[in-house]
């Protein structure tokens, strides 16, 4: 057994079972291996971006990881902003990376490339196998790695005579890190602060927005009037009906100034105190008013569901919070269509047990509201800010649950950064509703250009921060792809398609002309 | 002034008026101040990888560097293999990156990352401005950077308060150094080399494809016998009719053994000794046999034309040299469409002064043979490995020389990294013709995995390299972002569509169905 063989044997004995991949030269031997090992799903991405965001994606609905497969330094490059967005997500993911043969390192042939510099900025633990006896033990190790809580970024680098070199066998799973407990002084501290009734918020994020945190939550809000609230981006929500709903600290600046005015205590719940995305000029950086006070429930890294338990008993709550969302029917819209009448659609039609990537950025921005009593369904964004994200999450998510429906809401700007991502869902038969927003500009720079103070854009800096001349045509991207497409010009055809595409099988792609 | 503006007058002043953009929040006072600024070309990507990749291709044609416009890690990150690219075809390339202001990067924002980390492996200058005072003469440093020979990646990080705080305004250019001279003892090395008579090659790339000094490398042949090669992959050669023809070291391992086989002497201009791409089990990483002698007549940081001008005079050359390429007419093919026909049809068809982009991979390697006795032309090559750069590489180059026409030959796996630069050629209108070379696989990978060793691929590896189910349909993809393209089946029609392309204003693209 060569030590890529070796390598997917311990994945397979690890529980990592999925490995979304885009080979070259130095991954040939892992790839064949494949052919020898039952067990591993292996999914072809056709950039490497979609590669790592199908991770995340996955990793957000399995809970567990999947493997990337990547190409040396710039194969890992390519990936580089999804694993920065997966990071932050706090999403585990193990990313095996080839490079060239340890002996062939000092030619400097071109490919070349100092990969674990490029690792470091994005992965929390990194290691390069010396040899195919290694390759095994670092790669539990790096399983271990990936799944610290609360899910960390593991980097293996494999040369590839470590691959194709004669290797001992497979090396069983390490046991994995579990969430540390939170203290009694920090249930104790949250318990006086909410006990002593001053303006209060629980600030939520990760563990504490799946649905017996939230449950806690609101029997917590029920005994204390305490404020639920998410952060603006979060890597996966439970929502919907039955669901304890919360805010979301909402993205503008003086819309989120306005949201946590007059509190005196923000109490973190995995998440970190509220900061704004961007600086702009004359404004704060921190979004919580002077004096307000931040205490530390439980941090990402540790057990929140029996903290936030803990914490209702102690303050005496029923055992029916406050905040559960009854389901109410939504109407399907007519005339026009707009952001709000696809807003009114997906809240009329999101099935249960939906999955919804939302990389809808401004044209979306309605959606979490309008939906906040449909069927229960998951809930997940982008968490680091950068753009491309959305249908390689997508198809990470359908991967992860076959029996579930996902629907995409996607920015026109930001889906073009990884189109590519639908060629997979097209080749899995992953039943993936991908919705565009086509309005044809990146909308939130041009409101961005306004906030940081650079005035009235002229011809020059428009063309900029617009894609038309010539305008994208997503129904052909699409088809060019393999994903049936059609456009909607109005709410009636919006409501037709939609529809069709969250009862058909595979994927579908809508582009909503705005 | 702001520092942005400052910036933009400080390009300009220093001769740089072209930049390629994928902006966002934290660079929008340099898109400003692009209204505010006459002389900047500002040129959208909807995708970094084709900015970086397309300020090669200006880079290369150009003899200058472009700037690029960058967002932050993730921003860079994706620019980051066309980066690798450029560095290793000595381009010079001044990158802009946006960063969060100064003081909200302790707030550790969603975008907040670690740039300087990103950018240290593909970088050979980088600074992050620290006020809006220094902008302009970071700015100035940073173009010195780049021209440094044989060229330079230059990353310039400004943290958005630097952008829009008052600067003091423009600086002045920095004299950039200029390519050292070859010493008289190398010129006196190689001449001894060449004069004792033994096989020996000049191994060349870089200042040493182009016309004069391929020229006078012509002239050192006739006397010497010595045999003309370039390195395999280039980024310009000027070649075609009129020109002095070099072979090329061929990729295949085997075949560049074979290409070697008995030379006793490789005299550097401007190459590194000649490696493998790659290494497999049990063949050498060095391509040149036992014993060979390897000289250095000029580094790729030196003058290498009055070097060879210097060499062929000291051995007594006559003023004419051998290997000159006379124009011989290629007649169009006829019947089935197939890479050798496709070869033949560009040999044809090729217009006087073409610019060739070339990441064909496995589909194209027969062209450069056919069309060496074409039209004067230049052939632009991936240099550093990472697929993904031809298209964004045409819109460079078509950007560079506005008067010429750009051919891409184009694999249809590496297309689909950056195909977002169609859309880009569309926008500026560009006379890139692009072939598809549309096989449906990863060509290259179906011999890389024989080539490793890694046996007989069953259907899951076959999977991973095959682009089939379903195909790819690069008409659409094409028309899908605005330019205008169809489907050759047949030689007849490839020609058709060609001569069509190639007289046409405006991007075109040509699926050629192998």
């Amino acid at each position: 057994m060569n030590g890529a063989e070796s390598l997917v044997r311990t994945l397979l004995a690890g529980g990592v079972d999925t490995c979304f991949a885009n080979p070259g030269t130095s991954e040939m031997h892992f790839v064949a291996a494949l052919d020898r090992v039952p067990g591993m799903r292996c999914v072809l991405g056709l950039f490497e971006g979609v590669v790592t965001g199908a991770a995340d994606g996955y990793a957000r609905m399995a809970d567990k990881p999947a493997a990337t497969l990547l190409h040396l330094g710039p194969g890992f490059g390519n990936g580089i902003a999804n694993i920065h967005n997966a990071g932050r997500a706090g999403s585990p993911m193990i990313n095996i990376v080839g490079d060239h043969a340890t002996y062939h390192r000092a030619f400097d042939a071109p490919l070349t490339s100092d990969i674990e510099g490029l690792a470091a900025p994005v992965s929390h633990w990194i290691k390069t196998s010396p040899d195919a006896q290694s390759v095994a033990t670092d790669g539990a190790a790096a399983i271990a790695a990936a799944l610290k809580p609360p899910g960390q970024i593991a980097t293996l680098i494999l040369p590839a005579n470590t691959a194709w070199d004669e290797a001992d066998g497979p090396a069983e799973a390490v046991a994995a890190a579990r969430r540390s407990e939170v203290s009694d002084e920090a249930i104790q501290g949250a318990f006086q602060v909410l006990k002593a009734g001053e303006p209060s918020v629980l600030f939520m994020t990760g563990q504490s927005l799946r649905e017996e945190a939230l449950r806690q939550a609101g029997r917590i809000a029920a005994v204390t009037g305490a404020r639920l609230m998410a952060q603006t981006n979060n890597g996966r929500e439970e929502r919907g009906a039955g669901r304890v709903n919360v805010e979301r600290l909402p993205y503008p600046l003086d819309q989120a100034l306005t949201a946590l005015d007059g509190i005196k205590h923000i109490i973190l719940v995995g998440a970190k105190a509220p900061v704004a995305f961007f600086a702009y000029p004359g404004k704060p950086s921190v979004l919580y008013p002077e004096g307000c006070n931040i205490h530390t429930l439980a941090t990402r890294e540790e057990d929140c569901v029996p903290a936030l338990s803990q914490l209702s008993d102690r303050l005496g709550a029923p055992p029916a919070g406050v905040g559960v969302t009854d389901h109410e029917k939504t109407e399907l819209p007519s005339g026009a269509l707009s952001p709000q009448s696809i807003a009114q659609s997906v809240a009329a039609l999101l099935p249960d047990q939906g999955i919804v990537v939302d990389e809808g950025i401004s044209s979306g921005r309605l959606v979490p509201e309008m939906t906040r009593s449909s069927a229960p369904h998951d809930w997940l964004q982008i968490c680091g800010g950068a753009i491309g994200i959305g249908m390689p999450l997508s198809v990470g998510a359908a991967v992860a649950c076959p029996d579930r429906r996902v629907l995409g809401l996607q920015a026109d700007g930001s889906g073009m950064y990884t189109l590519q991502a639908l060629w997979t869902q097209a080749r899995e038969n992953l039943n993936v509703t991908t919705v565009v927003f086509a309005n044809r500009r990146y909308a939130s720079l041009h409101h961005e250009l306004a906030n940081v103070g650079a005035g009235n854009p002229g011809r020059r800096a428009l063309d900029m921060l617009d894609l038309d001349r010539p305008d994208l045509d997503w129904v052909k991207l699409a088809q060019g792809m393999g994903v049936a497409a059609e456009a909607a010009n109005d709410a009636p055809s919006f409501n037709r398609l939609l529809d069709y595409g969250l009862r058909s099988d595979g994927p579908f792609l809508i582009q909503a002309n705005l």
